[in-house]
């Protein structure tokens, strides 16, 4: 299992990032030439097969143990009134998953992935971003960590989802840290807020970079700060997957704001990502063209739990089974183009 | 089974459409504000769910029976080299249906659907559509009869799926005459044909309407002299599904232009109809407009057979995975907005 030691350690890993298999690719792609079907007729199910070939190494990639990890966390920035739901629904939630009765339990069993539930302190809030750090350096590295333990070599597909009221706002913070723009242009309705609301959230978004923004010397420095601590054990999680070769599914706004420090030092982090969803949260669009991911479905979701993320793996699953399932030209006796 | 004894019943089944249950979309509308999520936060997947309660007539719709039906036919205007593959692939490919190695058996698999593979009089193809019409008024209403044959009541949803070398000329034709515009606006690239290609396609469907436009005097008259046999058959499956109160998905350029016509007679027969994907094909999107249809997907697909229709399949059984296994609020003692 892949654990960072330290700061230095984490920096040293996103630094040093590896690639998918070429050579995967490349079978994948000559075994997409020779299937009954016109050339490129699949459009992006083919391009996902060839993204799951290079990063599982096989030329027929599988998706059978796909693990949907969702974390929880709560936020000190609660306290400004930048949620539509209070606090406690944090926690509500977490009972509602390990009962079953979440949006994620139903959408996971759909697409076939195992839940990994992990609750971070939730009765110990992180520190509002506009007063102080979110986390001390040990609480970050063990959020990172605590990411990072969901990551297991032989995955053949990570989600990573989230649950934390109040938790737009330090993911619109952690975006405007890493692609500038005002405030406004990354804060939304979140779970559903009024125009107050995302008035306070712009503002608390302004605070929390006057007070964080010159301090923010790298990606860990940066989540420390800013972030919280589902969003840090995203980013761990994805730079642990990287290093375990897993492929990783992001789900909306949250888990592509928990990348945006780490895209911010090294821009090749995303490769091993697929984007989900464009979420109806309004910065995410303007974060997903930062981060170069073009997602697969655009569906108004924005619910976060990694619920957009389980919906997609449905399309990951379709790529690999024409992918794995067509017969070549020649099996069928099938006549190429004129 | 539903039957149309001939042109008029036709029509009259088509002026006379019967609506969704509206008390059980109202049902589900309600569950839905009580599930433990934001209120709208699931986008698209809420309006399915109410979609489909609304057709199968209730509050917790199902997916357990669909259906894909193929439709196979060949087009006398395929000797204009309107196509990059040569007219034998339609009989050759309807055998790797048959053997299970074509896109669409991998991908109705993978999202739970029996395939209703129908081959039309493939060794007798229409009529060339800029010589005379594609069928007579036996074979059209023939080939209506045959769609109509895929319906069964209790379907929890058909998907309309096609296969026909050369058949996005005619496909082009019936859309230029149902919505107007040149006939550059409604041909595409097809399998993959080049620009020669597609000035043949466009020449063709320039010829077609000379000859027929003024004759195409309702839905019937304008299928039976533009369309094909498989485009026909969509045509009254579709209807015939209506009548059964059964939710359709459309897939790509071809199923939805067999749309056309009848949607120009009566523009409330998309009502039970969901758009699986916005296609590669370049008057696909022109098409789902005029049609008042937003797809679910766009991934750049454009091979046919139902292909991107069993894609979004997965996204009903997330939609209806979601609306029938989440707990509501009480149940899960969650709190609900401040």
């Amino acid at each position: 299992m892949i654990r960072f030691d330290d700061r230095a350690g984490f920096a040293a890993a996103l630094a040093d990032l590896s690639e998918a298999d070429a050579g995967a690719t490349e079978a994948a792609a000559a075994r997409q030439g020779m299937l009954t079907k016109p050339a490129g007729s699949l459009g992006r199910l083919e391009e996902i097969a060839l993204f799951m070939a290079g990063w599982q190494g096989r030329e027929r990639p599988r998706v059978e143990r796909v693990r949907a990890a969702i974390f929880a966390g709560n936020h000190g920035v609660a306290a400004r009134g930048v949620s539509a739901f209070p606090a406690e629904v944090t926690a509500q939630m977490v009972a509602n998953f390990h009962h079953g009765g979440a949006a994620i339990n139903a959408l996971a069993g759909a697409c076939g992935a195992e839940l990994a539930i992990v609750a971070l302190d939730l009765e110990r809030p992180t520190g509002d971003i506009c007063a102080e750090p979110a986390m001390s350096e040990v609480d970050c590295l063990d959020a990172l960590n605590a990411g990072a333990a969901v990551v297991e070599p032989g995955l053949d597909l990570l989600l990573l989802g989230e649950m934390g009221i109040a938790n737009t706002t330090p993911a619109a913070a952690l975006c405007a840290q890493a692609f500038g723009g005002a405030a406004e242009l990354w804060v939304g309705r979140g779970t559903g807020v009024d125009a107050h609301g995302l008035a306070r959230k712009a503002e608390a978004v302004r605070l929390a970079l006057l007070l964080h923004g010159h301090r923010c010397s790298d990606a860990f420095e940066t989540l420390r700060r800013l972030g919280g601590r589902e969003i840090a054990a995203m980013a761990g999680a994805l730079l642990a997957a990287r290093m375990s070769h897993v492929p990783v599914m992001l789900d909306g706004f949250i888990g592509c704001a928990a990348v945006a420090p780490l895209a911010n030092d090294n821009r090749a982090i995303t490769g091993h990502c697929l984007a989900a969803h464009g979420s109806a949260e309004a910065g995410h669009g303007r974060l997903l063209a930062a981060l170069g991911l073009e997602p697969l479905l655009r569906l108004g979701m924005r619910l976060g739990e990694g619920s957009g993320a389980a919906v997609a793996t449905q399309i990951v699953r379709s790529a690999l089974a024409v992918h794995d399932g067509m017969a070549t030209f020649a099996e069928a006796a099938v006549a190429g183009a004129l």
